[in-house]
């Protein structure tokens, strides 16, 4: 029995039995599923890796060898092996573990991402930059669909050497939600063909690993005259598989006995996401990444039902709103995120799940407007950045009235450094036709969708991750675009958007303070007549935004000012460039960033009293 | 014989015999090669598509057909046939006809692009928003091979409708330059399957279509148990090639075949770049994108050898400083447009071209530095706004010291909307780390990227699409970070970057205005002491840069005025996020944006009489 605080590295496998390695591999899951329903984290997508994981630290021992987790969030058990168990109390937590590959922490971290599908392009470099390493790469079957994926596979499968990175494609038939796509009906056809696998299988069990070498190359030389047998062995790569994941003893010997490759590789691994724990195998995008749960009901801890979401009232609305209205939702790959199972329920030739692929999801909106039909594109803020050029040259730049939804804008508690939706107003702001809205609470998150429809131009609606007091939703109701003065006061104005500025007015009120306070939900077009009025009124403006300050709602305030040759000074509560955002809950980053009730209120007094 | 002026529309490509298209199609080259020789402008590509194009149109003329042009360059033969010979004279000249596909020039126009690989995506939303619609699509096999082209086909690999797309690879083996990555080779292996070939041509040439379409599935369903023949089966496609792409007659006959094709198709047709004109298949690269020529020489017209780019003095400078510092080279196909033939053929080892593949060009980047190995990304403004993310999350959040060369930054003449370089610095400033730089002249573009081997962070360089007089240049030249005074007067500052502002500052000189002109070579970090010490001097600055101010220099001087209480008028002249900067040559939209000498000077004399 290995205490799971006592290690310091994986070179310990190497001393245990089969029988060990599998007891230790039940260990970690318990260990998993036991901190993971305090803390919150990827579940099901580490128990799909426990015996993987355990696999890859046991065979590529090597100084040389590298191992990359595309994404990372499949790592915890690679953190376990590597002698963080004890950091998982405060996993993804404020000052704790991330939640994710962080090179700060190990030197066993090679590869820090977030965003899926960059792994493949980084072994290359990696592989290229120093001939003495070997990358080993796991990446999922959602990931490797990705096109950045496709370009580091393309890539590599012309490399020849030594040292070839070994790509594992971990193929649990999921990705964060379905797979989707041709490739993933490609791979459900590769693991279905018994008899082939049941060959191949066969062969590695029972013989030395040259000959299995010798016959695999024969094999592929003999059809490789005229075709491949895949899109892998299309693309270069020495392909094995599909095997059976969780099998650990033939996991070592299959990883032995392709050490020592010449040339890329890729093996096919088919494994259980949740694998272990009962309701992650049954509700596979539920327990994707989870809040505190209950391991004997597999419920949430503090399930607040009379609390919603901004994805979930969108979702609510858009079932309704279909009802009289003929729109295209397309997401990529975030169809649980966005909780948008009902509509694609209700209106399955409605609703396109691209995968992983934000630029074909893009895309795709483009060319519907293009024949005149609306679409609401919904991704996460940290993802529209992958998009950058089609929204700017194919939606923005020929005006096409597409409707973004942007989700989780702003600060994002947990995820960490690569998921903040910090940049997405400096990235729209810069380009032409856009409008930019931020609804302050979910009944504007409905009038702001509303009023999109009316519009005839891209325009972009952000929302964060945060829950809201459910009131009674209007699906009708349509604000308009003017700014608006939630508080007025005379020492000061404050003007910002989204829920901030509706809790900057509460604190307001509450305190009695002498400050106007406007809700500036229309990012652009700024209202001109409201700013003017506010720069004839006071001495002082604060913008509070919580976005990266370059280029967003402050800088064009301060152009506003120059052009219009007024003298108030304009403060901005916002984050510089510079600024990174950990991990760590919402409250500690809110209260690291001046965002609390309390500290809001000192910086309001403070500004005030300097007046 | 057709006069090329008379065309409408393509519908009387019907009236014509296989001879009488065939004559056309020598006409139309001739016509190319002609008018391309006078106005510069994509020739070889559309060399290779003359044939090609002519059966397209004569086979998809449903009004329901849309065809599809990736990039769009390759669409002048699709022009003339559409009524637009008359339009070459002014062809990417100001107003006049744009050298990509332009919705507003004609409804035979549907996607507009201008960059690579967005075609199939697109054809995806077009074909989903409206089901009587087809996509015929036209994608070269360097566009192809890049994540966002795999993204799409792997999203329509999927679907199967009666008007499922059909793709057209046009193989000329090339792309702008060589194409490169394992789908190329895969493509090649295609190519050279002769058997395979000859039986499927065979087929094709003397059996009725029902046929053929027959045997093509039943080879499929047979194989299909196990495996697929390619790539693209894999993906769903049903395959038809590779044939040769310059008989009109078979192509008609081809096209004709699978119109009635059920689900998605794609065609694999061997063209050669160039095609008719010998100087353009011999070289062709050379005459991807050329300027005017002599026909009998294909030789440039007024070529300037005492002119030198600053791709070329970079190239030049790499050659040079790899012969005593390691490091790479890394461009996503831009080997030709960045010169680097020279540096390719010494150090083999030390570059590498991705093809179009930006992001992966990008993260390769990233993983050298992992490795504490240096690399030098060169890319052009427009392209780098396609790896936004990798830019942001992982080489600026992981601040890692890749030194990324964007070439034509700022206005870009000719190719038009799509390819100006006006929003990279916006997107720099935005990230954390990032040095961004601009140097005013080839002698600084050497300084400055000597100086970036020094900095252990993420440095930008931008340089623009011009040619300056060449001086002998001093590749041991550093620069240093601190702006620089190139006038000293009294009346008025005016602070910019890049060649502009040393013209600016010729334009004083030359005036005698009373006009200091600051040199900011380093746009961030920006030169404290000096912003704050002409702060103190003037009434009134003038931030100058050829990009959106919107996150800009000027956006950044506000924000140190504001922070620093300063009272100084802060003007701009630069582009507002919905500029959109047509075609045209550099002359034009430099006097139509006031950058030509004359406006400048005017401009300067007005600011300074309102001073």
């Amino acid at each position: 029995m290995i205490n799971l605080y006592d290690i310091k590295d994986p070179k310990f496998l190497r001393d245990l039995s089969i029988k060990e390695l599998k007891e230790l591999a039940e260990e970690i899951r318990k260990f998993l599923i036991e901190n993971v329903s305090k803390t919150g984290g990827h579940l099901s997508s580490n128990l799909g890796v426990v015996e993987l994981t355990i696999a890859m630290h046991y065979v590529f021992q090597d100084p040389n060898d590298e191992l990359l987790f595309d994404v990372g969030h499949q790592s915890y058990v690679h953190k376990i092996l590597t002698g963080r168990a004890k950091d998982f109390k405060n996993l993804r937590g404020y000052g704790g573990m991330s939640g994710y590959i962080k090179r700060s922490e190990s030197s066993y971290d090679i590869w820090e991402s977030g965003h899926s599908s960059t792994s493949i392009s980084a072994a290359s470099g990696l592989n290229k930059s120093n001939p003495e390493k070997r990358q080993i790469v796991l990446i999922g079957d959602s990931s490797i669909s990705n096109g950045v994926a496709f370009e580091g596979l393309n890539y590599l499968g012309q490399i020849k050497s030594n040292n070839s990175p070994i790509i594992i494609l971990n193929d649990n038939k999921m990705g964060i939600s379905k797979s989707v796509g041709a490739l993933s009906k490609s791979l459900l056809r590769l693991r279905t063909t018994k008899f082939y696998r049941g060959f191949k299988g066969l062969l590695t069990k029972i013989l030395p690993g040259f000959v299995v070498r010798f016959f695999h190359r024969l094999k592929r030389s003999m059809k490789g005259l005229i075709q491949r047998d895949n899109i892998f062995e299309d693309l270069g790569y020495d392909y094995y598989g599909p095997y059976y994941g969780h099998d650990i003893k033939a996991l070592i010997r299959l990883f032995k006995r392709i050490k020592n490759n010449k040339g890329p590789v890729l093996i096919q691994l088919i494994t259980t996401k949740g694998k272990g724990y009962k309701y992650a195998e049954e509700d596979k995008e539920g327990f994707h990444g989870v809040k505190p749960f209950d391991i004997e009901t597999g419920l949430p801890l503090n399930n607040n039902d009379k609390k919603m979401s901004y994805s979930q009232a969108l979702a609510d609305f858009l079932v309704e709103k279909r009802k009289t209205n003929e729109f295209f939702v397309v997401t990529p790959a975030m169809k649980a995120g966005e909780r948008l199972n009902k509509f694609s329920e209700l209106y399955p030739e409605s609703f396109i799940d691209c995968g992983i692929a934000e630029e074909h999801a893009t895309l795709m909106c483009a060319g519907m407007a293009l024949h005149n039909k609306r679409s609401i594109l919904l991704m996460y803020s940290t993802f529209s950045q992958r998009s950058y050029d089609m929204f700017l040259n194919d939606i923005a730049r020929q005006d096409l009235p597409v409707i973004v939804g942007i989700d989780r804008a702003g600060i994002v508690g947990f995820d960490g450094e690569t998921h903040q939706g910090i940049y997405d107003v400096s990235m729209f702001l810069s380009m032409p036709n856009f409008y930019v809205l931020m609804p302050m609470d979910l009944k504007e998150l409905i009038g702001l969708f509303n009023l999109a429809f009316e519009i005839n131009h891209p325009v972009v609606i952000r929302y964060p991750k945060i829950d809201e007091d459910i009131t009674k939703l209007d699906f009708n109701y349509k604000c308009e675009l003017y700014w608006e003065y939630l508080t007025k006061g005379k020492s000061l104005c404050i003007i910002g958007y989204g829920p901030d500025i509706k809790r900057i007015a509460k604190i307001v009120d509450k305190n009695d303070l002498d400050v106007t306070v406007v809700n500036a939900r229309s990012i652009r077009p700024m209202d001109l007549g409201i700013l003017r009025s506010v720069f004839e009124r006071f001495n002082k403006i604060i913008v509070f935004e919580q976005v990266v300050r370059n280029g967003g709602l402050y800088h064009n305030i301060l152009e506003f000012k120059e052009n219009n040759n007024f003298n108030s000074r304009v403060l901005t509560h916002s984050f510089t460039s510079n600024d990174i955002i950990p991990n760590g809950s919402l409250d500690d980053l809110y209260d690291k960033y001046g965002l609390t009730d309390e500290k809001i209120k000192e910086y309001i007094i403070n500004n005030l009293d300097n007046n």
